[in-house]
């Protein structure tokens, strides 16, 4: 499917890999981790990007406007079947003194004993509302 | 897993039932296509609601406060792999003279041979985002 030497065993794994490609602003590390196809990534209010090269440059993107951010992860809920595998994910996201809460469904496919990640659905959760999160 | 009449043999079954009961407002069958458990609902701007009666009760709030919408559903994509199904579909939703376009990456489970709703995680598509968006 891809042609790098990345070893994703689990989706566990390729989720760890995309946080420490996300808090290091790493585009290699990220185009790597995302299948190809039409792989979907929805950043937070905003429309769906679909094909692997788009949601990279999309990362890009978002590396280039900011400094490196802090992140806390808490996986909520995970569910593997098969060759599939959801993870609902809680990101709390400090950068440049502003702070976030963005609930995310990341979800990843086994490709040739791989783990790959084919959809970000994120969306932020109004400050309003951080107290009735999964948390 | 669930004490109910339905017969839902595949995901989409499922999430033509899910569009029909969001459609006529209709909580008995939105409460019937949920799963039991630690299920998680993500409203438009919201935070992340879990577990099955809290679900439903979030419906019905919805349902008290609106007119039965006018729904178009395009499933912009499909993922099944043993007993887990993802659909990631886009709403376009007019209701009381107002128009949104919103994402929604809904999650299915199957259990006892019927599949039942596990996770709608919805966000909304800014109004000038809406040509970038699935369609």
């Amino acid at each position: 499917m891809k042609n790098t030497n990345l070893k994703l065993t689990t989706s566990d794994e390729a989720e760890a890999l995309f946080y420490e490609a996300f808090r290091h602003c790493d585009k290699d590390v990220m185009a790597a981790l995302w299948a190809e196809g039409d792989v979907v990534c929805v950043h937070p209010s905003s429309g769906a990007i679909v094909g692997h090269d788009a949601v990279v440059r999309s990362w890009v993107h978002i590396f280039t406007n900011a400094t490196m951010p802090d992140i806390k992860i808490t996986l909520a809920k995970k569910i593997v079947s098969g060759d599939l595998a959801v993870h609902l994910v809680t990101e709390e996201i400090s950068t440049d003194g502003e702070f976030a809460v963005v609930l995310c469904t990341n979800i990843y496919q086994k490709y040739d004993n791989n783990w790959y990640m084919i959809e970000h659905h994120a969306s932020v959760v109004p400050s309003r509302m951080q107290g009735h999160t999964l948390q």
